[in-house]
C-alpha cells in the first residue's frame, strides 16, 4: 500500500527531528500540553471515517475502536495535564551552604528530554499504542520529537492519524519535524531507525521476538539507548481454595469473558489459570466450558496473527500430558480464530517450559496442581509478567504467604479478585513487569509515569536565578511540586 | 593476597543471597534504615587501623581517606533517612470509582526491590564507591541483598569494611546473606556474577572498558538486567570571553587545583578546557602553568593506573598539532605521575576524536578555538559527560544560547563558575550523564535518588486494605508522601 522509506529519506527525517529537538525541548510545559490536547481534538475530528478505515484494516468491531479512540484521546489529555503539572520532573533543590567545608553549592535538579524517540506502531492497538498512542504522548510530554513507524497491518489508519497529528503541529506552532510518520515493512528500516545516531530512545508494544530484536539493536550501538519494549505476558491467575469453594461458577463466568475479550488479542489476556485439582476446579472447568461455548469464532487482526495463533495453539496442544477441554468449531471461513481451553497437571507444567509460552489469542491453559506447594512451585517457575492475579478470600491470602511472595516476584501488577484485561489509564497504573514482560521493569507504558522513560535528570549547579529554567527559579513561577532541602512542597 | 572464589562457592553465595532476598525485602523501611546506620557506626569503629590499611594499599593520603570515610558514613546515614522517608517509592494511589463504565478499580502503586545486586568495588574510591559505598547503600535501602566483589587493588581494606558490615548484619538481626563479600581477579568471576540467574542488577564505577563489558554481559542474558556503570568522563570546561577578560588568572588558579586534586584520579576531573584564542587565554595558560609548577609529582592508586596514565598521556601528546605547555619533572622514583597540560587548536580537536578520550590522572588539554562558532562545534562533537562547566558572566550566557544548548545536551550536571571536582552528596545531586559517562542517563550513582536504580514499581489492584503493604494502607500508618488521585500530600 505505502512504499517503504528509503535510507536516504530516513536520514533526512532524522536530521530534521534532531533540529526540531533543539527547539521543542525548550517549549514550555503549558505549550506542550496545549499541543497534545490539540492532537486529541484533531483525532476526534477525524470522525467515523477513521473508525471505518480501522475496521477494514484490523477487523476489530466499531464499538471497540470507538472506545479505543476515546481512550487514546483520554491518554493525550491526561498526560498533557501531567506534563503541565510537572511532577514527572521530580524536581529537587538543595540550597547553598557557604559556611560548609568545602562550601555546598546551590544544586537544582529537573529533567530534560532524551532526544528523538522512535515509536513502533502496535498491531493490536491501532490507536492507543500506535501513531498517536501512549508512547507518542509520553515522548511529546517529555519534550522529545517522535518518529512513528506505522504498523503495516493498519498503515492507512496510521496515515490518517498522522495527518491529524500534523494538523495539530501546524496549528499549535510547533516545529514541523516534532512529528514524523513513515512506512517500513523491511527489517532493515527498523534496524536503521534504532541504530541511527540521532535516535535517543525507542518505544514498542508487540511480540517477544520483535521487542528483543529492537532491544538488542539498541544495546549494540556505540552509544546504547533505552529501548522500552512491552512484549506481552501470560498473566497467570491463581485460584485459591476457600474462594473456589463458594465462587467457582462466578469466577468461571468472569474469566470466560476475559479470555476471549477482543479475540484474546490483549497483552493482559489471562493465558494460564492455576488451581488445585478436585471438585471445585472441576466445577470451574465445567462452568468455563459452558460459558466459552457461547462465544463464537471471530476474525483476528491480520493473517499473520491468526497463523501464529493456530501454530502456537497446535504446538501447546501437542505437548505430552495436555488435553483440550473445549475448542469452539469454526464454520465460517471469514473467521480465523476460535476459543480453545487446554488442561494439564502442575507437575507436567513445571517440567515443560513450552507450556509457559504465550499463545496470543483466545486461549488459556488450566493447570491442576496436586496441592498448594505445587502451586507455589508453578509461580516460582514462571518468567516475568505484566500482571498476576489471585482469586482468593482474605483467609486464602493470609494462609499462603509463600505463594504471595513468589507471585509478587514475577509481576508488575498484582490483582485480587479482578480480571487482568482492562488496563485503567491513570497515574497509579503500572504496565511493566520483569523481563520478558518488558525490557525494563522500572518503567511503565501506561499512565503518566510513562513520561519518565523519555527524560533524564539534569542538575544546575551554582546558576544565577534569572538564567535557570522556570521550574527551578527561586519564586517557583510555574507553581510545581519541588523537594527543597529534602522537604516536598510548593514553597 | 586473597584467593579468587571458585564457581561452586559463587553458586552457594548467590543461592543464599536469593533466599535472603525473600526475607530482606519485606523488612520495614525503619529497620532497613537502622541497619544502614549500624553499618555507619561499625565503619567509624574500625578506627585508624582501617585508614592505615587503605593508605598502604591505595597510596592516598590519610586526610583524604579520613574525609572519604566520613563521606561514606554520611552516605549510609542520609540514604537511610531517605529510605525511611520513603519518597523514593513514588507512591501513588487512585481510588475506585464503582460507577465508571467499566468500573475503575482501586490501584495503589509502590516500589519493590529488584533482587540481589552485585557491586564491583572502585579503585579510586576505596570507601565511598566500594564495599560499603554508595551502590551498596542504595541497594540495601531499596531492599536488595548485596554481593560485593572487592577491588583487587585494595582487597585488605575491602575485607575490613566487609567485616564491619557483617557485624552490623548480625547486630541488627538481618538475614546473614543480605551481604556477601568475595574476591575474584579473574574476568570469569565477573562474568559469572553478572550472568548469574539470581543477580538482578549491577552497580559499577570505573573505566569505560570495564563498564561496557559488564553492561554487555547484562544485556546478553536470557533475561537482561540493569547494569548501572559510571564510566568516567572528561568534564569539559568552557571559558567564555567576558568572564576571561577580568578573571583569567583566578580561573587558572581554581583549575590548577581541580586538575591535580587527588593526582587527578576523579571521574569529575576537568580533562578538557576550551577557550577562545587570544590574550586572555594566553594569560590563563601562563597563570595555569605557574600554579601547576607548584604541584609535585605523586603516586597513583596502583601500578596499573599509573601505567595507563603514562600510555594515554603519551598517546595524546603524540597526536598531530598537540604541544605540551607544562610537564612537571618527576625526580623521585617513589612517585609515578606528574601533572601535564597539553594544548591544541579547536579545529584540530574536532578533527581528532583521539583527543576527546579521558586521560585518567593529573592531565588536561587546552583547546584554543578561533571563535564562538568553533567552540560550539567542539561542544557538539563531544560525547556524553558527567558534568560540563561554563566559566562565564551572565552576559556571556545570554549571548551564547547555541553553545548553552549544545552543552546541556551532553551533560548530567551543568555548572557555572565552579569546578566539577567535589560531588556534593544530596538529593539534588545528579551523577549520571549520557553514554558513555554512564550506561543509563536516567539514573544517578550519587544522592538518595540512586536508590531508584534498584527497585521497580508494583501496583496492587483491588486489595483489601488490611493486606496491603503498610505504605499503601488507607490510614497511611508510615506517614509517607503519596499522590492520591493526582494530588501529592500526606493525607
Amino acid at each position: 500500500m505505502f512504499k517503504d522509506i528509503s535510507l536516504d529519506e530516513l536520514e533526512s527525517v532524522m536530521k530534521k527531528a534532531w533540529d526540531a529537538f533543539a527547539v521543542y525541548r525548550n517549549i514550555s510545559l503549558q505549550k506542550r500540553a496545549a499541543f497534545m490536547k490539540a492532537i486529541a481534538v484533531e483525532l476526534e475530528a477525524c470522525g467515523d471515517a477513521l473508525l471505518h478505515t480501522a475496521m477494514e484494516e484490523t477487523h476489530l468491531p466499531e464499538a471497540r475502536l470507538r472506545g479505543e479512540r476515546t481512550r487514546t484521546i483520554f491518554q493525550l489529555n491526561s498526560y498533557a495535564d501531567a506534563c503541565a503539572r510537572g511532577e514527572w520532573m521530580e524536581i529537587s533543590i538543595d540550597t547553598a551552604i557557604a559556611g560548609k567545608v568545602p562550601p555546598k553549592p546551590d544544586l537544582r535538579k529537573t529533567k530534560t528530554a532524551l532526544g528523538p524517540v522512535v515509536v513502533f506502531g502496535a498491531s493490536n492497538f491501532p490507536f492507543a499504542y500506535s501513531t498517536a498512542g501512549g508512547d507518542t504522548a509520553c515522548a511529546l510530554a517529555a519534550g522529545c520529537p517522535v518518529i512513528v513507524k506505522a504498523h503495516p497491518a493498519h498503515s492507512r489508519t496510521s496515515e490518517m492519524v498522522a495527518g491529524a497529528v500534523l494538523k495539530a503541529v501546524k496549528n499549535s506552532g510547533m516545529p514541523d519535524a516534532v512529528f514524523a510518520h513513515l512506512h517500513g515493512a523491511a527489517q532493515s528500516i527498523g534496524e536503521a531507525l534504532v541504530k541511527h545516531p540521532y535516535t535517543k530512545a525507542v518505544g514498542f508494544t508487540g511480540s517477544y521476538g520483535g521487542g528483543r530484536q529492537l532491544f538488542d539493536w539498541g544495546n549494540q550501538r556505540k552509544d546504547p539507548i533505552p529501548v522500552f519494549a512491552e512484549m506481552g505476558s501470560v498473566n497467570p491467575v491463581f485460584l485459591l481454595q476457600e474462594k473456589m469453594k463458594d465462587d467457582a461458577a462466578d469466577v468461571a463466568k468472569m474469566y470466560a469473558g476475559s479470555i476471549t475479550l477482543g479475540v484474546g488479542q490483549f497483552c493482559t489476556n489471562p493465558g494460564i489459570i492455576i488451581g488445585i485439582k478436585g471438585d471445585d476446579l472441576d466445577k470451574f472447568m465445567t462452568a468455563l466450558s459452558e460459558e466459552i461455548k457461547k462465544i463464537p469464532a471471530a476474525k483476528m487482526l491480520h493473517e499473520g496473527i491468526a497463523k501464529s495463533f493456530a501454530e502456537k495453539k497446535e504446538s501447546a496442544t501437542s505437548q505430552t500430558g495436555v488435553k483440550t477441554i473445549i475448542e469452539i468449531e469454526n464454520n465460517d471461513p471469514a473467521n480465523n480464530a476460535a476459543p480453545v481451553i487446554n488442561f494439564t497437571s502442575g507437575s507436567n507444567f513445571i517440567a515443560n517450559p513450552k507450556l509457559h509460552e504465550e499463545v496470543f489469542g483466545p486461549y488459556s491453559i488450566i493447570v491442576a496442581c496436586a496441592d498448594m506447594n505445587e502451586m507455589t512451585n508453578v509461580a516460582k517457575n514462571l518468567e516475568g509478567q505484566l500482571s498476576a492475579t489471585l482469586m482468593a478470600t482474605e483467609q486464602d491470602i493470609i494462609d499462603n504467604k509463600e505463594l504471595l511472595e513468589a507471585v509478587k516476584n514475577i509481576c508488575g501488577r498484582f490483582i485480587i479478585n479482578n480480571v487482568p484485561t482492562g488496563v485503567e489509564v491513570c497515574l497509579s497504573m503500572h504496565h511493566g513487569g520483569p523481563f520478558p514482560a518488558t525490557t525494563d521493569s522500572r518503567f511503565t507504558s501506561v499512565g503518566a509515569d510513562g513520561i519518565k522513560r523519555f527524560a533524564r535528570p539534569i542538575v544546575y549547579q551554582n546558576w544565577p536565578d534569572n538564567l535557570l529554567p522556570d521550574e527551578l527559579k527561586h519564586s517557583n513561577p510555574l507553581n510545581v511540586w519541588r523537594t527543597i532541602n529534602d522537604v516536598p512542597g510548593k514553597a
